[in-house]
C-alpha cells in the first residue's frame, strides 16, 4: 500500500540540487494563488529585478522558464538559431555536448571547438574557429561545466566573439550566484541559468536573460519558434511589462514563491559575499581533500569553487564510497558524468550547502569511509588542515 | 525593500490553478533529496503507479513532464510527428487551437475540423474529415475544453479514428480526476494532463501516458525529436524501469512530492467516487447559478462538471464582478478566454476546491455583488436553489 513519502534529511553536496534554505522550503508552502492574480502578477515583477540583481543587467528580458535547466538551455537555442545558420560550440564537457544537440535539433550548422575535459575554453580557439567560419552568427559555451568543475573567462570569449559579430549564449547553470558573473559588463546576449545550484532553490526553474541586441534577432526571425511552449515572443506577453499579463501557459506558482524567496537571500547576502563565502569553504574542502590524497581535476587558476570534482583512487568502487556516504552520514555527493564516469567524484559547494559544518562533515566523513576500506590514500591530518584554512 | 511574498488564502474557483490540499502544500516543503536517490527513485516509481490508476492504464510510458501542461502537449505533438505528416485536429476552443499550433511548429500540416465553442467535438464531422484526408496518421482533440467547459465523447472520436488507422493525441488537462477519462478502455494513444486542474497539485507538471502503438511510432521516427528537453528517448532512461537512472534533466525534486501527495488523495478517495463527488457539487452549482439568472455555454448533455462557463449578463463589468469577488470574498473565477473573452465566467470546481462549502460561498458571493450592483439578474432564492440541489 503506498503511503505518503517522508523524504530522510540529506545533505546535498552533489552537483545539485543543493541543500535548499529551509527559508525557501517554507515559502514554497504557502497558498497556491493564480497565475493571474494581480498579488502574483506584482511578485513576479520582485523577481525579474532579483534576478537582473543577480545576473547583475538591466535587460528587460531577464525571467525564469517554467521548467529546469536543460529548457531554459533550449529556450535561448530554439529562440535565438533558424535552420541554416551556423553556430560555434565549444566543448569542455558534458553540457557542450548537449549544447550541439540543441543546435543540431534546430536544423543548424554546429562547428566545435574542443578542449579537454576539466580545462578551460580557450579564447585562442575559439578566435581561430571564427576564422574559418565567417558565416558564424552564435557562438556558445558553458561558464561553469558542472561535469568537470572548469570555469571559462566569459568575458574573453565574449569579446572575441563580438570581434567577429556572433552573439554569445553562455551556460551560467552552475556559476549564478557562486562565482563572480556579470553579464552587462561581460557583454553576455544570452544566458541561462538553473535554481537547483548556487541559488538553492528547488530544482525546475531556469532564469534567463536576453539582452536588446539577442531580443531583437529574436523580434526579426524568418521562421516560427519550433517550440510553442519555450516561444518568447508569447512568453513575453504572460512576463512583460505592466499589470495587463496574456495567458500563455499556467506558471508554477509555488516554484516561483520558493525562487523569490532564495534571490531574497542572496540579496540579502549581497552578490560578493556570496562569491566570497563560496571561494572561502572551496580553500577549505581542498585542504582537507589534498590532505587525504585527493587530487583535482581542473588546474587551480581555472576552477570553480562550487564544483569540485576530484580523481577517485586506484582501486575505490566509487558506488560503494558514495552509498556508504549516503548511508552512514546522509550526505550526497556526485558521480562522474560522461567520460568521467566511474574515474571522479564532483562535491559541491553551492548555496545553503556551502557552509563550514558541512566541509568539516564532509572531510571526515570521506576519511573514515575511505580508512574502513583501507584505502592507503586516507591520512590522518584531515581536520588539521581543514581548519588551518579556516585560519584555526 | 523587497520582502518574503505571503500570499493570501484565496478560494481558486477558476479554470486552474484550483485550491491545493494543505497535505500537499505539506509534501512540497519536505527537505529536498538528490534527483538520482535510491529513496527518489523509489518515489518515483510510486507516481508511476499512481498516474497508472488516474489514467486507468496499463501503459509502461506513464510519467510526469517536468514541466506545465502545455509542456505535455508538445511532448505529444513533437514525439509522435515528423515533418510532412498530416494530423487531424479537432477545434472546439483554445485548446485546439494551440494543438494546430503545435503541429504547425513541426512541420507538418494540419487538417482543421472545426466545432462550435461550447460545443463537444462531432464524430461524425471527424469521420467525413478522415475520408477526405487518407493520408492523414494523427487524430488531435481535447477531451474537456477547459475554455468552454464541454465535454467530448472520447471513446467515440477514438474509434473513428483508429477504423481510419490514425492514432490518437488526447489533452485531458481538465477531465484528469475529475471527470470519467478511462484511457485503456477507450482505447487513446497518447494523452497529456496537468497537475493544476483536478489534481489539486501545484502548478508546474504534466503527466503524460503513451501506449505500445505510440511507444513504437516514437521508436521508429525517422528524424530526431526537435526538441532535446522533450525528447521521450532520453526522458526514459530517467523514469525507465528498474533502479538504474541516466541522468537527463534535474527532476523538479519537490513538485513530484506534491504530486505524489495528490494522486495518493486521489487513491484514497477513489476515482469513482471523486468523479462522482465532481457531479454532484456541480449539479448544485448548476442550481444556484440558474437561480441567479445565469446560462450556461454548453448544452447541459456535453457539459463537463468540474468547468462551468456561465454568459455574462448584459451591462455586467466583467473585471467588476471578478475584482469584488477577489477583494470582498478572496474569491477567484474565471475570466472567459479567446473569443470569450467578457463575454463568460469560468468557474471551477476542481478537486480539493469542489466542495459544498466553496459551492455555496462562491454562488452567495456571486448574488451578494450582482445585487450591490443592481443586476436585474439576481434573484434572491439562490441559497434555497442551492441547498435543494443537495437534497437539502
Amino acid at each position: 500500500m503506498t503511503a505518503s513519502f517522508y523524504p530522510p534529511q540529506r545533505t546535498l553536496m552533489g552537483p545539485g540540487p543543493s541543500d535548499v534554505s529551509p527559508r525557501v522550503l517554507s515559502a514554497m508552502a504557502r497558498p497556491t494563488i493564480g497565475h493571474l492574480d494581480p498579488l502574483f502578477v506584482a511578485m513576479m515583477d520582485e523577481v525579474k529585478q532579483l534576478l537582473q540583481y543577480a545576473f547583475q543587467t538591466k535587460n528587460t528580458l531577464t525571467i525564469p522558464v517554467s521548467a529546469p535547466g536543460s529548457a531554459g538551455m533550449e529556450t535561448c537555442f530554439v529562440n535565438l538559431i533558424e535552420a541554416g545558420d551556423t553556430v560555434i560550440v565549444c566543448q569542455n564537457g558534458v553540457f557542450g555536448l548537449r549544447m550541439q544537440e540543441n543546435v543540431e535539433r534546430c536544423g543548424a550548422k554546429a562547428v566545435l571547438v574542443q578542449d579537454e575535459w576539466g580545462r578551460a575554453c580557450d579564447p585562442q580557439k575559439l578566435e581561430d574557429a571564427l576564422k574559418a567560419n565567417p558565416d558564424a552568427r552564435f557562438v556558445a559555451f558553458v561558464h561553469a561545466e558542472t561535469s568537470t568543475g572548469a570555469s571559462t573567462d566569459v568575458k574573453a570569449m565574449c569579446e572575441v566573439a563580438h570581434r567577429y559579430d556572433c552573439l554569445t549564449i553562455v551556460d551560467a547553470v552552475t556559476s549564478l550566484g557562486g562565482s563572480p558573473l556579470d553579464v552587462d559588463d561581460w557583454d553576455v546576449d544570452a544566458v541561462y541559468s538553473g535554481t537547483q545550484k548556487c541559488l538553492s532553490c528547488t530544482p525546475g526553474l531556469s532564469p534567463i536573460s536576453f539582452n536588446e541586441v539577442a531580443l531583437d534577432v529574436i523580434k526579426h526571425r524568418k521562421t516560427k519558434v519550433q517550440s510553442w511552449f519555450l516561444d518568447l515572443n508569447l512568453v513575453m506577453a504572460y512576463w512583460g511589462e505592466g499589470a495587463k499579463r496574456a495567458y500563455h501557459h499556467t506558471a508554477p506558482v509555488n516554484a516561483l514563491y520558493a525562487l523569490h524567496e532564495s534571490l531574497l537571500i542572496l540579496k540579502e547576502e549581497g552578490l560578493e559575499q556570496a562569491w566570497a563565502r563560496h571561494q572561502t569553504h572551496h580553500q577549505a574542502l581542498k585542504a582537507g581533500l589534498e590532505s587525504l590524497g585527493l587530487n583535482f581535476v581542473v588546474p587551480e587558476s581555472e576552477r570553480l569553487p562550487q564544483l569540485n570534482a576530484v580523481r577517485i583512487p586506484d582501486g575505490v568502487n566509487d558506488a560503494q564510497v558514495r552509498a556508504m556516504l549516503l548511508q552512514d552520514y546522509q550526505l550526497e555527493i556526485g558521480a562522474g558524468l560522461g567520460v568521467m564516469a566511474g574515474k571522479v567524484w564532483r562535491i559541491g559547494l553551492m548555496g545553503y550547502a556551502c557552509r563550514k559544518d558541512n566541509v568539516l562533515t564532509c572531510v571526515l566523513a570521506l576519511s573514515e569511509v575511505l580508512g574502513r576500506l583501507h584505502i592507503p590514500f586516507a591520512h590522518k591530518d584531515v581536520m588539521a588542515a581543514t581548519l588551518a584554512a579556516y585560519g584555526e
